[in-house]
């Protein structure tokens, strides 16, 4: 599949650049802040000095960015991926950004001969490491068929879901959706709590009837222990609704559920809990109900 | 196990009351609207002329009922349950009423002899009929234990999950977390298609991640159909809201996706509606959203 330039190699980054290592594509890494080549490196990639350097020979040239900045700069900057990429490349974008920033990225690399996919993940550290990540994907089906190879070696699950933004949309419509399921788990388990029930049996049996749901098998424990530890961060959940929200906004798309959601995840970052688990929404709840321990 | 009384013949009563008898149970039935126990009988039950024929002799009596004022009058009233059954009897409530009332009728109970369980019961008319419903207790254990063989007759799951008022609670918590995962795959499909996306590829890819439920599993199929056929009907649902919206006031607990999802449904009630299945919670973000097609 030729070469693949791998750009930021941070906690999702770095497992997903060894992941294709590991498979046997030939790798160049980069990364802004220094000390993250390492693992790159042991797994038999190359470090480059620069973005420039990365892809300048680069089939295939891959981004994992914390927000739309981020991707933009590194991107349509000088000194970035569009400036030095060779025509024809394939640049798939798999941070986490707003679907109107990647129909951007899309046009502007048109404009250059360069072809782009948006193609967020989810699965967490644990789906990177493991390299079991759902991707969604936005753009060409061509382009989809071709970096296929790249995706099988960092997930298990990918699906093209329409086109340029799309795969950013349906990571949205994710963390819309999670985030309102994990808010009803904590409502509910706090409305059982103050009611008296035997909070481990009532929770067994919502979650085999119709409230069962993914949210609830993997952190009923979790959240009758109060044990927060991450899991997905609150502030990287905050994020994620302020792409919701802002998508929103501009499809005229009307989320009663969704505002409050985004507004109660606001509160447990506002009151500093953005380095717990998501599930925190739990304290929230508590607190709205004169039951917060601390 | 003796004699059972079966009080209330509706969509749920009537297949419950027919796979007791079908169990080998001596059933007794009554309604209060005639034409309701051929199945009943057909199925080798009797039909009583009034409550207190039906109680008299019975060992268990069961109500299935349609909310709160007519347990209350069947039970507590003048020709009611409490004024014929045998002391020692075991009173057992199917019903979907507020966990206070469960509690008011086990202390009116006792003041009689009469031991009491409430039960209501999840998993719809299909449940009912094929017998495999899930259901919710509260009471007593030894009450629990005895009455477990009538449960098993219509019922697939069966947990006590504390004391009276519990399995009310329980339900309530179910149809709270329902109702906001409902609505929260309504918005999310409502993003999804003002976004361009290709719904049903992004819907799988949804259902295989966090963001899945059993609503998402179940509903998804008729959601992006727009087929409303109940199912569950929204008028029972805005119905089972009022519980959980007054018994989170008395215990104090706050539920602010709850309290929005309440509303959302009563919208749905109010603006006609109220026939067609819950998950018509799509049909309001449509309007919200400027999509809806009538």
């Amino acid at each position: 599949m030729g070469t693949i330039a791998f750009i930021g190699l941070g906690i999702m980054g770095s497992p997903m650049a060894v992941n294709l290592a590991q498979a046997g594509h030939t790798v160049t890494g980069w990364n802004r802040s220094p000390g993250r080549t390492q693992p790159l490196e042991a797994a038999g990639g190359r470090a480059a000095g620069s973005i420039a350097e990365a892809v300048r020979d680069a089939d295939v040239i891959i981004t994992m960015l914390p927000a739309s900045p981020q991707v933009e700069q590194c991107v349509l900057g000088d000194g970035g991926v569009f400036a030095h990429a060779r025509k024809g490349a394939l640049y798939i974008d798999m941070s986490s950004i707003t679907p109107r920033t990647s129909v951007e990225l899309a046009e502007a690399g048109a404009a250059k001969g360069i072809r782009v996919l948006d193609a967020p993940v989810s699965g967490g550290e644990a789906g990177a490491i493991e390299g079991v990540l759902s991707i969604m994907v936005g753009g060409e089906p061509a382009d989809f068929e071709e970096a296929r190879p790249v995706f099988e070696a960092v997930g298990r699950t990918m699906v093209l879901c329409g086109p340029h933004g799309s795969g950013q949309t349906v990571k949205a419509a994710n963390q819309l959706i999670v985030a309102v399921n994990l808010e009803a788990v904590a409502e509910a388990l706090v409305f059982l709590e103050k009611s008296g029930v035997e909070t481990t049996a009532a929770l067994e049996v919502l979650a085999g009837g119709l409230a069962g749901s993914t949210v609830l098998d993997r952190k009923k424990d979790s959240m009758l222990a109060r044990d927060f530890r991450p899991g997905f961060r609150v502030d990287l959940h905050h994020k994620d609704m302020a792409v919701v929200m802002d998508t929103a906004r501009e499809i005229g798309a009307v989320l009663p559920l969704g505002a409050i959601a985004a507004q109660l995840i606001a509160a447990a970052a506002a009151r500093g809990d953005g380095d717990l688990d998501h599930s925190a929404l739990l304290r929230g709840v508590e607190m709205l109900s004169g039951t917060a321990k601390d």
